[in-house]
């Protein structure tokens, strides 16, 4: 942990990391469960000989993969002595699950946080449209072999963008006595062929999530795609504020933290 | 096995089968490994309650995986009853192991076979070039930290093209006393992103291929490709007709059997 009286000698430093979801409990650290946090700081501990605290850019639930998480923590210069950033980074690697996969160090401003300094936070959500199940996106994508509505699902997206309370989008438990407003900056639709394999792509970018937050817009857009619900209901649902009006949660393993931006510059990975 | 006294009561059917090569010992059957034939024919063998002898496109080694494997059998009206071809593929689905998917069941005519009868057999190699390991890519493909030279590889790659002697592209043990003059239709070269890692992918078409031809061929590039060898050399490497002047067999995770015609047509997928 930082020692704040002698703040001068610590550096904050982050790593860019990538993760399959599949194996771990989530990211947060959890007693006795495989998490990418426990991961990241048990390496961290082997290295520098002390708990070594870490922040994420978002924390992502069990199942969920990373294209490129941001996690920041501070060590001294003395504790550094002369490892380079990429032999830190070869270190990490080698000392964390191979799920994990540790693909920058950098060193950041004192005091920089992976958690607050963040500007917007990008998901991609991909669902394969295959009629038979996929073989190379099976591990990360919702199979929905029946067709979807991409335009009506468009349509109804639009009522998500901007500021709002997302309440309905919240996990009910997370969200007492939190605040629940977000702003959403985009949301679109890709069809895109992965190793051969046809998927539906949704990215989703927001100044930040709330819990499950993009798995139940994705649930939601689900039902509107399946011809369950018309478009105009989604907005519906975000004005009731009450998470039993909105769509199931969309499964973990089609969820991907793809991106992360500080002050507009995306230059972790 | 085709009764051919009675083979005017027989027909003949194919299936379009995609698997993830990693858990199986190859495609054909072996006594006590998991194989994909093996899985195949035992499943045929429960629905129909006797053995079916399969006929395969392209005989893949252990830990190649199929996008669009075909795959011929005999079967009589008699012993379909009133199966659909739907009904057979969900069957066939719910018998297999999970990392082999039936996309569809066909009819051909009376005789088809999937080897003998296939005009063009297209072959892709994927090569993450991202310079710490991938995670979604990492059972599809070859990681490769450091750049390539793409130029010199397709360069070197153009000898490749048309009818050769390619024995020196062969395993030796296979090549002993059989015709080892294959056609090269093509070798391309793109660069994609697949889930966000940036991957070369090396797309190789031909009439029919050797035992390891095409991981041979990728391996052999690859040496240009990393300025081990200049692309010259590719072209005695083919005159030497002998294995040992040729690169290493780059690994199976790579090699995805992608697709292949029947007198033109591309239809099974």
């Amino acid at each position: 942990m930082l020692d704040m009286d002698n703040v001068k000698n610590y550096m904050t430093h982050s790593l860019a990391v990538a993760y399959n979801g599949k194996p771990f409990s989530g990211f947060a650290r959890q007693p006795g469960q495989l998490t990418v946090q426990g991961e990241l700081e048990h390496a961290l501990e082997l290295l520098f000989r002390r708990e070594v605290e870490t922040t994420c850019a978002g924390r992502t639930d069990a199942g969920v993969h990373a294209r490129a998480q941001v996690v920041s923590f501070d060590i001294s210069p003395d504790e550094l002595r002369d490892r380079t950033l990429e032999s830190l980074a070869r270190s990490m690697n080698a000392l964390t699950h191979e799920a994990i996969v540790v693909r920058s160090v950098d060193e950041r401003e004192l005091g920089f946080s992976a958690r607050f300094d963040a500007t917007e936070r990008e998901y991609r959500y991909f669902i394969c449209v295959e009629p038979a199940p996929p073989i190379f996106l099976r591990d990360f994508s919702w199979h929905i072999p029946k067709p979807l509505d991409v335009e009506a699902m468009r349509e109804a997206s639009r009522a998500l963008i901007g500021e709002h309370d997302f309440k309905s989008f919240c996990m009910a438990a997370s969200a007492v006595g939190k605040p629940t407003c977000r702003n959403v900056h985009e949301i679109s639709f890709a069809q895109e062929e992965v190793m051969g394999e046809r998927a539906v792509v949704i990215t989703v970018k927001g100044n930040a999530f709330l819990h499950s937050m993009v798995r139940t817009i994705v649930g939601t857009l689900v039902m509107v795609g399946r011809g369950q619900r018309k478009p105009e209901w989604v907005a519906d649902v975000l004005q009731a504020c009450d998470r039993c009006a909105a769509g199931e949660n969309a499964p973990a393993a089609g969820l991907v933290f793809w991106n992360v931006s500080y002050d507009g510059v995306r230059d972790h990975i």
